[in-house]
C-alpha cells in the first residue's frame, strides 16, 4: 500500500499495514523539542548528558512519539476527513532515539469496525511501530481513532 | 507538595499529589507543532476545520501530550537523574484542546518500588491529569517512568 493514494475505510482491513519513512532527528531537533516541552539535561545538554543513565543525549520519547504521527499521518493520513485520535492503549520506548537517527514506520491496522452509535465512524485499532536506521524498534503504540466510514459504501 | 522544591525518591509516595499550571496554548502554538508532527486539516486551518468532526481547529491529541510532559516536568520533575519514561499504559483524549485554553497538570503516584534488578533505580507509576481552564479533563495518562532510589537511603 502506497502511502500516496487517496485512502477510505474500505483500506483498513485487519492485518493491512501502512508503512512510511524516512525522517531524520538532529541533534537540534531534539534541543528545540526539549525546550518546549521536556526540558531534561538529557535531552537537552550532551555534557551533562554523559552523566545521564543514557550516557549521552537522547530525544525525549515524547518527541518519538511525535515524529512517529508525523509517520503516521504520511502513512495513512490521506483519508476524507483525517484520523481523529480517541485513545492510545500502550506506548513502549525500548530504546532511545539519538541525534542523526533517521526513524520509519510501520503501521498494522488489528481491527476495524463501524461505529454502532455512530454510523458515519469507523473505530480503527493499530499497532503503530517505529524504527531507527538500523532496523531496531525505538517505539511502539497501540492506537484507537475514528475515521470516516462513509466512503465504504460506495 | 510544592513544585519547587527538590524532590527525592521518598517523595514519590502512593497517593501523593504533584500539581503545576499553568501553560497556555496559543492559535500559533497549535499550527507550529501541527505543521511539524501531525499536518491534518482540523489542526491546521480554521476555515477548513469547520467542516471537520470538530466544527473548529484543535489541537492535536499529541500536542496535548507534550505540553503535558512540560507540566509535569514543572510538577514533579525537579530530581536528581530525571525521570525517564519507560511506558505509558492508556492515554485518553476526553475532549479537544481550541486556541488558548490554557493547561494544568495532576499527577498522582499510584505505586512507587526500587526495582529488584537495578535497585538503582524506583519504578513510579503515575495517573496524570490534565485539566483545561475550566476545570475539564482534556488527557490522562498512566505513566511508569524510574527515578533514582538512591537518595532514598538519607
Amino acid at each position: 500500500m502506497t502511502n500516496k493514494s487517496k485512502l477510505s475505510f474500505k483500506d483498513f482491513k485487519e492485518g493491512q499495514i501502512f508503512s512510511f519513512g524516512k525522517i531524520k532527528i538532529s541533534y537540534s531537533d531534539i534541543i528545540d523539542y526539549a525546550q518546549k516541552f521536556d526540558p531534561q539535561f538529557f535531552h537537552l545538554d550532551k555534557n551533562l548528558a554523559k552523566e545521564s543513565i543514557f550516557g549521552e543525549l537522547v530525544a525525549s520519547g515524547w518527541h518519538t512519539a511525535s515524529v512517529s504521527m508525523r509517520l503516521f499521518v504520511e502513512a495513512c493520513g490521506n483519508i476524507d476527513g483525517g484520523m481523529i485520535g480517541k485513545e492510545v492503549k500502550s506506548i513502549k520506548w525500548p530504546r532511545p532515539v539519538y541525534p542523526d537517527d533517521v526513524l520509519s514506520i510501520k503501521c498494522r491496522v488489528k481491527e476495524s469496525k463501524i461505529c454502532k452509535s455512530k454510523p458515519e465512524l469507523a473505530l480503527v485499532k493499530m499497532t503503530n511501530t517505529t524504527y531507527n536506521q538500523k532496523g531496531e524498534i525505538v517505539m511502539t503504540a497501540d492506537i484507537v481513532m475514528f475515521i470516516s466510514s462513509k466512503y465504504s459504501y460506495f
